[in-house]
C-alpha cells in the first residue's frame, strides 16, 4: 500500500500589518518580495513543491486576495480555498482539512506559513518529511521547532521534552508553548536549550487535526458543521453560515496548546517570520555601518545602519542610524527599526480612524 | 532739495543649499513657501515696497532665473539683474551699485537677502528708513546688526562700539566682524550685550559703496571696469567680462571687514535667515513634543519635535523625534534636524558626482 498522500496547505491570509506601508489590504505581506529575489509565496510555493505533488498543493486565503493568489501561483480555483472573513489560523486550518479531507481521507497535510523566509527548502522538504511520517504513524499533531540562535524576544517558544520513539529519531514531546517572553526569559530559554522557536508550521493527518478540533476546540467543530454536511463546498452558504459562527483564534492556542498528541520535531536550518521592518533588515545584514536598499537609490547615507524602501525616489540620509524608511507611492513611513514591532499600533490607529485609503 | 531716492536691492542669487532637496538650482530657496503663507522672495518684495518705490525695487539674480523672478515680482525685465555666473554678494552689490548710479548717482541702496524671515515688515522699514539717513548724512556703509536671543552659532556676528552722533541715535560704530563662533563664544557673545547678528542687510549710497570698493577691493573694482565703461549695460559683452574677472566674495569680507567707514543699527525686530531646516523648524515652532507639517499629511507622529514636509505622500513617523523628513517629488531627505546644517555635504557629494538630476 502507497504511504498516505502530503498535500502542503499554504496559510497566505495575514495581515502582515506590522509591515505597513509596503504590506497592505489589498496587497499583503506574501506577495512581497523582500528577500530571495522573489516573492515570500512564490518562495513558499517552490518550497511546497519540494515535498507535494503539484495537485496536492493548496492556499488558502481571503476572499478579496483569490484571483491574486491564483495569478501569481497559477494554481486552479479547485485548490485555492478562499476565505470569506478573516478567521485566524485555527479557522483556516480547519476549513482545509474539512475539504481535502472529503477527496482523500487518509491526506497528510503540511502547513506552511506564506510569508516566512526559509532559504534552505532541501532541508525544509526533508524536516517536513520526517515530521510527515511520524504524523502519519502516530496520529500526532507535530510542529516545527527551530533551535534559537538569539534571544528572539519577537517568537514564541516551545518547550520540548522527552524523545519520542527509536522510529522518529529526533522527535520530542512538546511540552508547553509559551507566549514571546521578555528579554530576560528569552536569554533564559536560549541557554536552556530545551526550548525552541515557535515556528508556525505544523504537519498532521487530516484526521488527526479535526479529531482534536472536535476534543479541544468544540466551539470550532461546531462552527464546521455545514461543511461537513456539504463536504465539498469551497464557496456559498454553507461555507458562509460556518466562517460567521467561527471563532477566531490562532491554531496553537485553539488546538495545539490543549491536544495532548502534539510533538515537535527540532530543526536547525534558518528560519525567519520576517515579522518586522527588524527582523527583515537583520535579514538582509543591515547593522552599524552597514545600510540594505530595497528598491529605490540610496544617494547618500552617512549614517548608515538602516534598511531603506526607496519606491521610485532616491533618498538621502543625513545623521540617521538604525532607521527604517519605507517609501510606498502613497505613503512614507520612517520609524527606528527597534520600534518597528509597533508598527502595529499605527495601523491600529488608521483603522480606527477609518482611513482605508492607506491601509 | 528732495532727499536722495531710497532704492531696494533684492539679492536673490544665493543657492540655499542647506535647503536641499527643496531648495534646488532651478527652484531655489527664494521660491520656496516655507513661513508666513508666501514665498520669501514675495515677502521680500513686499518688505522692500514699505520704503522703497515700485520703480526703484531691483532684484539681482542668477540669469537661469530672471525669467522666474519677473514673473514672481511682476518687476520689468530692466529692474530685475541677471548676472551671467555666480560671484557671490559682493560683486551683485557692487554690479548693482554700478548699474543704479548711471541713472541715480546719488541713490541710496538697501540691500536684501531674498531668503530671509522678518516678520515686522514695519519695524523693518523703520530701521531701513533711519539707516538711510546715517548713509546718506554720513556717506558710510551702515549695517544691521540683530540684537541676538539666544547663543546661535550658525550666524555671523558684528562687534559693536561707541556711539555715532547725536543726529542718528542708536547707530554704532562696527569695530569688528566674526565668523560663526562656537558654543561657548555665542554664549559670551549673548552675555557681553555687544555682539549683534550680521543679518546682512546693508545700506550705503551708490557712490559710497563703490569708492570703498575701489579702496578695500582692488580686483573687484578692476573686474568692474567694462561695465564703468558702459554704464547702462545689464547683459552682453561688458557684463560678461566683468563677471569673468570678478573674484568671488562675500561683500562682507570683501569689504565691510576692512573699510573704516562701517556703522551698525542696531535693531530688535524678530529675524531669522531660515538658512537650514533647523532654524526653519524653530521658526515654525518645532520642540519636543510639536511636529509640523509643510504640506502632505502626517498619518501618525508617536515621536513629535519633527519638521515633516509631505509632498503629496502621507507620512508616519514612528519612535522619531527631532528629525526632519523633506519628501520632494523625486528625492526624499531624512537628517537629524541638529544635523542640518550639513546637508551642503550631501549637496556637495552630489555635485562631485555629477547628479544634475538630483540638485
Amino acid at each position: 500500500m502507497a504511504a498516505p498522500a502530503l498535500h502542503a496547505v499554504i496559510l497566505a491570509g495575514g495581515a502582515g500589518e506590522r509591515f505597513w506601508p509596503a504590506s497592505r489590504q489589498r496587497f499583503p505581506k506574501p506577495f512581497l518580495q523582500v528577500v530571495g529575489g522573489r516573492t515570500l509565496l512564490a518562495a513558499t510555493l517552490e518550497r511546497a513543491r519540494r515535498f507535494a505533488a503539484r495537485d496536492r498543493v493548496w492556499v488558502v486565503c481571503g476572499r478579496e486576495h483569490a484571483a491574486a493568489v491564483r495569478r501569481a501561483t497559477r494554481l486552479p480555483a479547485a485548490r485555492v480555498l478562499a476565505e470569506p472573513r478573516r478567521r485566524n489560523t485555527a479557522m483556516a486550518v480547519a476549513f482545509a482539512a474539512q475539504h481535502i479531507a472529503a477527496r482523500d481521507p487518509d491526506a497528510v497535510l503540511a502547513i506552511l506559513p506564506a510569508d516566512h523566509h526559509i532559504p534552505d527548502a532541501r532541508a525544509f522538504a526533508s524536516a517536513i518529511r520526517k515530521a510527515a511520517a511520524a504524523a502519519r504513524d502516530r496520529a500526532s499533531l507535530v510542529t516545527l521547532g527551530v533551535k534559537p540562535t538569539r534571544a528572539d524576544t519577537g517568537y514564541g517558544y516551545i518547550q520540548v521534552g522527552a524523545a519520542a520513539d527509536r522510529r522518529h529519531p529526533g522527535l520530542r514531546c512538546a511540552r508547553r508553548f509559551v507566549e514571546k517572553p521578555d528579554a530576560a526569559r528569552a536569554r533564559r530559554y536560549l541557554k536552556r536549550g530545551d526550548y525552541l522557536w515557535n515556528a508556525g508550521i505544523f504537519v498532521f493527518t487530516a484526521r488527526a487535526i479535526l479529531e482534536e478540533t472536535q476534543r479541544c476546540a468544540p466551539e470550532l467543530h461546531r462552527a464546521l458543521g455545514p461543511l461537513r454536511r456539504a463536504p465539498r463546498a469551497r464557496s456559498g452558504a454553507p461555507l458562509e453560515r460556518a466562517y460567521r459562527a467561527a471563532p477566531s483564534l490562532p491554531l496553537d492556542v485553539a488546538i495545539l496548546e490543549r491536544s495532548r498528541r502534539v510533538w515537535t520535531l527540532p530543526v536547525a536550518f534558518h528560519w525567519s517570520d520576517v515579522g518586522t521592518w527588524l527582523s527583515l533588515a537583520e535579514e538582509l545584514g543591515v547593522r552599524p555601518g552597514r545600510t540594505r536598499v530595497l528598491d529605490g537609490e540610496l544617494l547618500f547615507d552617512e549614517g548608515r545602519g538602516n534598511l531603506v524602501w526607496g519606491d521610485r525616489r532616491a533618498v538621502a540620509l543625513l545623521g540617521v542610524e538604525g532607521m527604517a524608511v519605507i517609501d510606498t507611492g502613497d505613503v512614507l513611513l520612517v520609524t527606528k527599526l527597534d520600534r518597528s514591532p509597533d508598527v502595529r499600533a499605527v495601523v491600529a490607529s488608521l483603522k480606527r480612524r477609518g482611513r482605508r485609503d492607506v491601509l
